[in-house]
């Protein structure tokens, strides 16, 4: 048995049987033991970074890693903004880099560099594997430590001829490691500072943002008069009718200042400390607010679930009924497609199950507020920040779960980053609905431009967020890569092609050209108020809803 | 003056006049201080493989840097692949990476990640500037630096924060150092070496591949009887009538070795020693034969001009007529488009100071034979084996040129990796002609998957190399970013759609469909066999010839 062989064996035995693939001349003996492993998927893509986001979006839905196959340095380079957000989302990876043969090194050939290095960034693990024997164990090793709570990016760099050499043996990967269990006395000192009185707030994040913790955590809050909070780009977040109210923190510091403001308390579940999305001049980093004390209930590799049905018992809350979103959609959209009338749609048609990849930027923060009442359905957002998600998580969310739709919800800048993952779906014939939300511009960069205070920003300044001179035409792109696809621009047209795409198999784009939501940053602001409704006094809450409702 | 306005400045005063964009918040300052720098031209780009390919292109053909503009770690990790290409073709690139303030990055923000460790990589310079007061002169550092000779890619790190503070002063570059000069005894040597009656070889590379080097190499080779080779992949080579006969050393190590079969002096000039591109089992990696003395007249960074043109005085032959390619174009081709006869046509048709940008893998082995009589032009390779290289060196070719057609010849499965380039390319009504050779399949991956033995490689593996299910449709993808295109299958349409996309003005895509030249090894090494022609015996090359003659 050669070294690939043994690697997909022990791959296979350990349940990781989808490999996302871009493979070069020095993974030819991994290609070629794919027809002795028929329980091992090859998914090809067209470029690496829709092989590491379809890992990421496979185990953000999957619980259990997908294997990636990369072709040296600069296939992982080009994999690399992908494998950063799965980093950021704790997701659990199995990254394979084929690299030269070891002898092969020295000779500095065209395609040598120097791959750990720039694995490092964006590994838990990371191993170079130098000697066929010992590839069975190390691949073992691999799986075991990308699933090590809460999971992560492991890397094995794989030379080619420890892959064609003889003499490998499969490895055999120990049961998972469960997540760690909070002790009581944490338990009890926070239970001590949330029933002080005293203004205080749970962020949830990482696997608290299931739907048991959720609603333990909402028990947890109504009976302390907490806050509830979810934060602000969650790997996977359940939402939908019978789940609490559950704002996320907002993305502009400003507004995420609004929802803590007066906290005295802030007790952390799998998620972190808040900080700003970037540095602006003159404003803090952190979010915390002054005067507010940080509790960790759960860090990001405990059992957030567990503690939070213990925390909720020992606020005598177990049993209560928590607040819970009621079924409710909005009415079917007509006239002028905007971010509000395609929000509004897709909580009107949003299936059951249904997975929503949303990478929708400006043009999605209504999303939130008007599928709020919809059938149960999981968010996977943008966790590093690294734009070009979208795409490629839906590919994987797809093939994680074959019998659940996946939206995915892509602003037009994002969508370029990684527009081959489009291929995917069509040669996968994987059940997609990709809305593409063009609004023809960088928008967030219009905003962003102002906020950190550039002046003298004019003409030229502004072309550089201008994605109009040439339009983009998404159809055309989808068709080019095998996609079925048209253009809608209005809110009818939306509603209509979502709801036939939603309910025919296989994989479809909607082109939804809508008005760029950021006229100025007044009107950009008030979807965000959206998610502070909860927050404000009921007078001003009801001005903002009436301010934002249709006409 | 801020310090992105100071950076600016000091950029414009060295030359530095184009750089290569795609900004997020981190570089808002510097995109608002573009207004105030009226000499710089920031091209946009959807994606950072472009932009930094891009700069590889526009340096390739200026012979001085552009800059590039980055989002963080991220984003540098897009651009990654085509920075390893432009570190190996010596390519200066001024590649600026926006990072978050200072202060902001003990906060790990979704954003940060290690961007320095990520840039060792592809940098021969990296500087992370964190004081206003010294952005000026660290920019003119990284300029320098870039333009050290042969050239490399210098990385500037540029917090936020450094870009937004006052009191920055520009920074002055000095005047760029010369290639150094080689020195007497060293060229003694060699054409002592020459002179002895044995077998050699002159492999030429980087600066030696311009016309009048070229033509002092035919002197030198000539009268010692020695090869004259060019290296696998050069960054840019001078090509076409007039200019002497010159093979490039053979992708195939099979065919390199017969082409330096026998050497006894191999006198590398600019170019490194021969290595074999992959590793192979059982096959050596070296390409220098056995008892061969490999000399350097001049490494890739000493003058190679120079050094040639005293070796030529050396040898006697400095006044002498070397030989040359005779101008001479196959006819316009007919019938079946095929690799021959695609190649044919171009050959037919290139312009005087055509600009070839080669990234046409397998589909492309015929074009350096069928326009070696064509007028002269320049052509640019995949200096570093990470592909997607041909569309984005196009872009920055065509704004270093714009009085020379560019001819972009690019496989299928290339232009997947960085098709945003056709975007850039109508956004800026670049004259590029971009022929994408489709043969719907990964052909060279069919071919190494035998060249390495892997045995076993059945459908499931086969189909790891299948871009047909779903066909491409370049077409469709070139209209969806606003460049006109066309498909042809014949080679009078495909000569007939040249024709005219070279006569006219802005970016033209022709998709050419053609056959898969991986039909069985020996038939694909035929079009390589051409390249060792003049080595063969003269009976022998007659019946090569005979065997590719078109029908």
């Amino acid at each position: 048995m050669n070294g690939a062989q043994a690697l997909l064996r022990t791959l296979a035995d350990a349940g990781v049987t989808v490999c996302f693939t871009n493979p070069g001349t020095s993974e030819m003996h991994f290609v070629a033991a794919l027809d002795a492993e028929p329980r091992m998927r090859a998914v090809l893509t067209l470029f690496e970074g829709v092989a590491t986001g379809a890992a990421d979006g496979y185990a953000r839905m999957r619980g259990h890693p997908a294997a990636t196959l990369l072709h040296l340095g600069c296939g992982l380079g080009n994999g690399l903004a992908n494998l950063h957000n799965a980093r950021k989302a704790h997701t659990p990876v199995v990254n394979i880099v084929g690299d030269h043969a070891t002898h092969h090194a020295a000779l500095d050939a065209p395609l040598q560099s120097d791959i750990a290095t720039v694995a490092r960034n964006v590994s838990g693990w990371l191993h170079t594997c130098t000697d066929v024997h010992a590839l069975g164990a190390i691949a073992a090793s691999a799986v075991a430590a990308a699933c090590h709570p809460p999971g992560q990016v492991a890397t094995l760099i794989l030379p080619a001829d420890v892959s064609w050499s003889e003499g490998a043996v499969p490895g055999v990967v120990p049961p998972p490691q469960p997540p760690a269990r909070v002790d009581d006395a944490r338990l009890d000192a926070i239970a001590a500072a949330l029933t002080r009185g005293e203004p205080a707030a749970l962020l949830l994040g990482g696997a608290a943002l299931g739907a048991e913790p959720q609603l333990d955590a909402a028990r947890c809050a109504a009976s302390c008069g907490a806050r509830l909070l979810a934060e602000t780009f969650p790997a996977r977040i359940e939402r939908g009718a019978g789940l609490p109210p559950l704002a996320r923190l907002a993305y502009l510091a400003e507004l995420a200042q609004v929802q803590l403001r007066g906290v005295r308390h802030l007790v952390l579940v799998g998620a972190r400390a808040p900080v700003s999305f970037f540095a602006y001049p003159g404003k803090p980093g952190s979010l915390v607010p002054p005067g507010c004390t940080v509790h960790t209930l759960a860090d990001v590799g405990e059992d957030a679930a567990d503690a939070l049905a213990r925390l909720a018992a020992r606020l005598g809350a177990a049993g209560n009924d928590p607040p819970r979103q009621s079924p409710r959609r909005p009415p079917r959209p007509r006239g002028r497609l905007s971010a509000a009338t395609l929000a509004k749609a897709v909580g009107h048609l949003l299936p059951q199950g249904a997975i929503v990849v949303d990478e929708s930027q400006t043009s999605g923060t209504l999303l939130p507020h008007f599928t709020r009442g919809a059938p149960r359905h999981d968010v996977l957002t943008l966790t590093g920040g690294a734009i070009g998600q979208g795409l490629p998580n839906a590919v994987g969310a797809a093939i994680a779960c074959p019998d659940r739709p996946v939206l995915a919800l892509v602003g037009d800048g994002a969508a370029m980053y990684t527009p081959q993952a489009l291929w995917t779906m069509a040669r996968e014939r994987l059940h997609v609905v990709t809305v593409i939300l063009n609004n023809r511009a960088y928008a967030i960069l219009q905003l962003e431009l102002r906020r950190v205070g550039a002046v003298g920003g004019g003409e030229r300044a502004r072309a550089q967020f201008d994605l109009g001179q040439p339009p983009l035409d998404f159809v055309q792109l989808a068709h080019g890569m095998g996609v079925p696809a048209q253009r809608v621009s209005t809110a009818e047209a939306f509603a209509d092609a979502l709801e036939r795409a939603l309910a025919t198999p296989g994989p479809h784009l909607i082109e939804a050209i809508v008005p760029s939501t950021v006229r100025g940053v007044k009107k950009w602001l008030l979807p965000h108020v959206l998610g502070l409704l909860p927050h404000l006094p009921d007078g001003l809450a009801r001005g903002v809803q009436r301010a934002v409702a249709p006409p």
